[in-house]
């Protein structure tokens, strides 16, 4: 990745191993405001007013969303760096607008900080979150920071453009359009639980001496996140795909909210579902079977998208880093054929944040 | 207040005495769907996919903002009924909105929710939320739930639109100008102080027949604010006002917003500030005078603005309910000017959520 944030962590420098009590909250908006800032900012009005105002083309639709992490529910501080958790907080919201074949342009964060943290973690927080909207050319323009007496809590809401007949929702796929994905799903959750095995938190630290390494790819795939942005854009463009989502919750449960809301059924073929090297290297080491990551390992941030059959030529010359895995089907059933040609009901076993008890 | 809820109230009337874990995520996202639902969503896309998509007319700025609110830090469930928590919510964030002249039109939420609430709180939640946002016209459009471990966290994230040339940032006061500020400021903490005072969780449950009730209205001031939409948007088309803020913090403090970032600062007398009759009335059961609450008071989301001399007789025509209450001077400092006509440093002494340590 090109993590060039000398310039960016110069302009921090000054507030390592203050207190966030040493800064006071606008000390606090202060140093982010001046972290952050740009020579061009493409904002009217970005940090420090009660809203940011933002002018977009005059043709394009604005696409908006807005994502939770938690501490102890998302994430866990014993092994995640705060320069990752910043990564991801913002990655996180930038897929959402990916997966509706959007541009990101701006984001909002909003962190509530329990009095333990030291400033220069949450600065560290920000340097990753800068770093990723960085590599999207897109603008934090304004948030809320506030005291917590509970966890660490981040929100971030992402701003994103598109042309209104461009953009890709869940609910255009069509019986006999092919189902596909980019990239290697199930990485994400096979490195949180190499994670959760380490016992000390090492977090990301050492990673340019890990690079080889495939458990460190994994972990990696789990704290920073790449979301799809090109790959989003490039679909919305082509006007390809019929129906695309981000893959957050896991790829059965994600290909179930595009099964709802486009009153389809789907299809997988297991043996199509991409294995990642450094995942099949690892399997031994893990819980389950590698399958079981593909189906139902969240936070992969990979593309899952139909495309109708005459369209799928087209999709190809895109070269674009995707693979066919199934087919939509006609009812609302959604089943795989496992490797011995065995067909299975997939059910979606993504994570349900409440979910129902059993009687 | 033109609470008409009954339609809305049905929409939900199926969930009650559920918990969220009978629901499931889902379940409780589709009811939230549900329960908003207009009949003409001016979202091109709403909740329920990736991202909103929404589009603004073609001349218009997008005006965005966020504010979280944590149990604990800024409210708390032994006082506050979910139906007024989910109407404030929506309120602060369209008063950011008013306060720069914006009209809203679209709001996020997200929400962090402890198992142990029950699914009836949060479509309450959902019902004050929605009957703010229908008073204002705007719409809900997305946004995340998810379990927390620890209280109850809630961010909102609201959009409106502006002409470019109309924005009332807190940038623009020049010395001369005139002070103003709309309705009675300090009702809010008053009311804040009443609730801590009472022993049992009363909420607003019986409103109606508190209504004549003095603490009733300080109380209501507090748990159900009303954002200045229309003043914030007519004072934007008169081209009256210099500079704005909406008062969350408090008179003292957020007059210190403009003056920091207009380059310039304040004299407020304090015999012009207007004291509500319900304040006048309970300031014997305060524990403090009542020019304190009207000068440090936070969260009333009065509008404060200054206005060019040669503007104000154009305002006086607009016949907003504000009243004139100081002059922004030369230099930084802020003034009050005390009831004996004695000058002193304005300090701001609004909620700094990470207070500086004193050494």
């Amino acid at each position: 990745l090109p993590l060039d944030e000398t310039g960016f962590v110069t302009g921090m420098r000054e507030y390592r191993f203050m207190n966030l009590s040493d800064l006071g909250e606008f000390g606090l908006i202060r140093s982010i405001q001046k972290a952050t800032r740009r020579h061009h900012s493409p904002a009217l009005i970005g940090i420090g007013d009660d809203a940011a105002a933002l002018r977009f083309s005059a043709s394009r639709t604005v696409l908006v969303t807005t994502d939770l992490l938690l501490e102890n529910v998302h994430f866990d501080l014993t092994y995640t760096d705060y320069y990752s958790l910043g990564w991801k907080s913002a990655a996180v919201n930038l897929s959402d607008i990916a997966a509706m074949g959007g541009v990101p342009r701006f984001c909002l964060s909003a962190l509530g900080i329990p009095s333990r943290i030291p400033a220069e973690d949450i600065l560290d927080f920000y340097r990753g979150f800068e770093q990723l909207l960085r590599l999207h050319k897109t603008t934090l323009v304004g948030g809320d920071t506030c005291s917590s007496r509970a966890g660490l809590f981040i929100s971030v809401t992402a701003l994103g453009e598109a042309s209104e007949s461009r953009i890709i929702t869940r609910a255009g796929a069509r019986p006999g359009d092919a189902i596909f994905v980019t990239g290697a799903p199930g990485e994400s959750a096979a490195g949180l639980e190499l994670l959760q095995l380490r016992s000390a938190a090492r977090g990301m630290r050492n990673r340019k001496t890990e690079k080889r390494n495939p458990e460190a790819r994994l972990v990696e795939r789990h704290l920073r996140p790449v979301p799809r942005v090109a790959e989003g854009i490039l679909l919305a463009r082509s006007g390809c795909a019929s129906a695309m989502i981000d893959i957050s919750d896991g790829l059965s449960s994600d290909l179930g909210h595009i099964c709802e809301q486009s009153g389809v059924g789907a299809e997988v073929r297991a043996d199509l579902i991409p294995v990642s090297k450094p995942l099949k290297e690892m399997e031994k080491r893990l819980s389950k079977p590698a399958l079981q990551y593909l189906l139902s390992g969240g936070e992969d941030y990979e593309l899952l998208f139909t495309v109708p059959r005459q369209r799928v030529k087209k999709l190809r010359s895109l070269a674009l880093a995707a693979t066919e895995i199934g087919t939509i089907t006609k009812g609302s059933g959604m089943f795989v054929v496992d490797h011995n040609g065995r067909k299975q009901a997939l059910l979606p076993q993504g994570y349900d944040h409440f979910p129902r008890r059993s009687l």
